[in-house]
């Protein structure tokens, strides 16, 4: 456009100031192009583009061949649409909205991502601007059910590096690892069932299961994977139908399967008809990859998912399913019907990001930053008495327990108040027997305040 | 990066090449940067740039110290990864996968959406670059689980000028409007419930509700809407929970409701305590808008829901719901649960494309382009024998009667062979009484191979 934007602006602030005052109240016809251009001193083409601009807002109205009308009122913003509210029960949700919803003066030790400038927003700018002006990038149409063939290309090779054996065929592209799963268990899951999940576990796990009437039981974590003794009883006692978990850096406890744990799971687990969806989205922090219940399996009862909502973006929404190719055929019918096409232009960013050379580069500083601020983070907790449940060797959570006796939930709803999310432990906890446990996000932990905060709140509670 | 693409691409393919013809097996280690750079008679960096990139595509692995090896092999992208299977039964999830997965040499008259060179692109480019370059564009993290604020303002602006009254608060942004659907039904029914549905309606309405092990109940569609006598009836026999429809124009019909219709059904719909969802995706195609449910009950039993992929975007995932403020809640916390955030990019780029002051203009291009591509289709496709069963106010579609006795389904497998994907009339038919209808998309109607097609099929049905 050959026009100044900032006369164009003019005239939109004239018109909405004349609006707001009621200069010119609700059904109003404005002043004709010709007129006010006249009158502003402005050219034509200047006041047209800002009564074109005002109309695309739905501010004013055009009415063909009479000129343009001032659209009804509108309130603006109320606070209600943007703050959370702070009166729910403590639950699975309250910590996903707390965190969700938090304005940008909270801080949010208790929430399961890292700070914005910590992810990949280079490679995020490089991708977009690419896209903008790519030729062949398909910007406006449906992508194909399974969703973009390099992408998935991409992400057998990905998987083969952990010697996961899964052809591009048997890869279903999601918009994020939590509508994979939401698809697994539309497919596999009949209402009743009961599906085993680690205790502690992603406390979104628990609200995924109550969406489809599914009864959670909760296996107990140990630094080395879920306790297979237990896992065997559960087996036995409740016949459940599907398992979840994360074999790589498992949230919120950090631990780490072993190749011991995992031929045992996979066995008893076998004999059972269980079917196991691992949940691979904490990859890329990981320093020495551990075993994947996927590799060992053969993508026969295990069902592989993930997605780079903590590393790359979160804001573009791309996952991934692998899984048997019956399943597959299966699970991209659920996602027509429940979601019609995956967003295409998700994919080839995620694309074009991932196989970005700096991405490497990246995750290298990232996992460095990630060690810097777990080893801080220990040293400060330990200074008010918060205690690792152990220290993981890579990724953004430590599993802590506070001081005997203090409620985790009580101390939760009073930081709040002074506008510091944290996530306490029974939300993690299908069995409720981390009421004493907090999850921190050592990537979120930067503020002091966060530490004074919590140190005052404990000190009233003690 | 001050090196030339061209000469990265050279090192890149030049090993690339190696592997495929197993010059370097898998596991082998690549010659040092060094070495290669002073053999190819390229700089250093040259070759490091081209072994990180190949490294990102996970061809080749770095060991920490030790340099580069040869990834274990990996197929090309087989046939089976790209192109549709043929083979399944013709049910509604048959028109989606045959027009989501066809290649781009098939015709498709059958799909539901205006081909890329219709939709707003320019728009679109324009929305990426702008976000690529913002300053304080969130590329990286979680929206909010209502989504983006200044979206929803403007969405409440437009439904506005619709006469609905729905504030930014009482708005979800989903990613589709068929995410907001399956929110709604998660939401509000039981497995077993009945909805109804119009017959003639849009297919995936069948698979979403069957995925929702819901029972689906057509009520006729006349030219004004849904027969209203048909509808009593339905509730009374039925007594069901949700009813979901288009207002605007009607997929696949056209029809357009009346005032009377609309105040007909809502007088019965609010006596019968049934909730009724109103599906707006065809909302930009209209000329002379018409009446909505929403508008006329205040969103108290209506629920609004619309998406901008028939009109700005496919490829980027954004819709939204309308409703009463406690359900808006609710399908918030199913939202958190089964998709986790949503897709914050997406909405920031609708929102800078709807309030490009552009988008009015190509709007208008497009209606008065597809009036033109509605006469030709319905001349041409006249000429077959093929009648419309009426000539929409607006939109894409042609809901066509063939000549007498002429099977849908056989037509559509036929063409399918040759090339041509069409929407045979019993999947949108709950009660299969459309086996001698085809609706047609006007917008992918300009091939004339596609009529020669159909003119072959029908004289050998004939």
């Amino acid at each position: 456009m050959a026009q100044s934007p900032t006369r164009i602006e003019t005239v939109m602030q004239t018109i909405q100031s004349r609006i707001t005052s009621r200069t010119y109240p609700p059904g109003t016809r404005l002043p004709s192009v010709r007129a006010l251009a006249k009158t502003l001193g402005f050219s034509v083409s200047t006041v047209v583009e800002a009564y074109e601009r005002l109309a695309a807002e739905n501010v004013i109205r055009a009415r063909q061949g009479s000129g343009f009308y001032v659209c009804g009122p509108m309130p603006p913003l109320a606070l209600s649409d943007i703050e959370p509210r702070a009166d729910r029960a403590i639950d699975p949700l309250w910590v996903s909205r707390q965190a969700l919803e938090a304005g940008p003066d909270t801080l949010k030790p208790g929430c399961g991502w890292l700070p914005d400038d910590w992810m990949y927003e280079a490679g995020m700018r490089r991708a977009l601007r690419s896209l903008a002006q790519s030729r062949n990038a398909r910007l406006v149409d449906y992508a194909t059910p399974q969703g973009l063939p390099e992408l998935r290309q991409l992400l057998a090779r990905r998987m083969a590096a952990l010697d996961i054996e899964a052809p591009p065929r048997q890869i279903l592209l999601a918009d994020s690892s939590t509508q994979a799963i939401d698809l697994i268990c539309r497919l596999l899951l009949e209402p009743g069932d009961t599906v085993l999940v680690d205790d502690p576990c992603y406390f979104n796990f628990h609200a995924l299961l109550r969406a489809h009437r599914a009864t959670a039981t909760g296996i107990p974590m140990t630094p080395s994977g879920p306790d297979t003794a237990a896992f065997e009883t559960a087996l036995r006692q409740h016949k459940p139908r599907l398992y979840i978990t994360n074999s790589g850096i498992h949230n919120p406890t950090g631990a780490i399967l072993s190749p011991l744990t995992a031929h045992r799971l996979l066995k008893l687990a076998d004999s059972a008809g269980l079917i196991i969806v691992e949940d691979d989205i904490f990859a890329d922090f990981e320093i020495h990859p551990a075993p994947r219940l996927a590799a060992f399996d053969g993508l026969s009862n295990v069902i592989h998912i993930g997605s780079f909502s903590k590393t790359v973006s979160a804001s573009l929404r791309c996952g991934y399913i692998a899984a048997r190719a019956d399943w597959i055929d299966q699970l991209t019918d659920l996602k027509i019907a429940t979601a019609f096409g995956g967003g295409h232009l998700a994919a080839a960013a995620m694309l074009s990001t991932l196989t970005d050379s700096g991405y490497r580069k990246h995750l290298e500083a990232l996992r460095n930053r990630l060690a810097a601020a777990m080893e801080t983070a220990v040293a400060r907790l330990g200074r008010l008495g918060i205690v690792p449940w152990l220290v993981p060797q890579a990724g953004m959570f430590l599993w802590c327990q506070l001081p005997h006796g203090i409620d985790a939930a009580g101390i939760a709803r009073a930081c709040l108040k002074q506008g510091v999310v944290l996530a306490p432990g029974n939300v993690f906890s299908q069995s409720l027997s981390a009421s004493g446990f907090l999850r921190f996000n050592v990537a979120q932990c930067g503020d002091e305040r966060i530490f004074s905060v919590l140190s005052r709140t404990l000190s009233q509670a003690a």
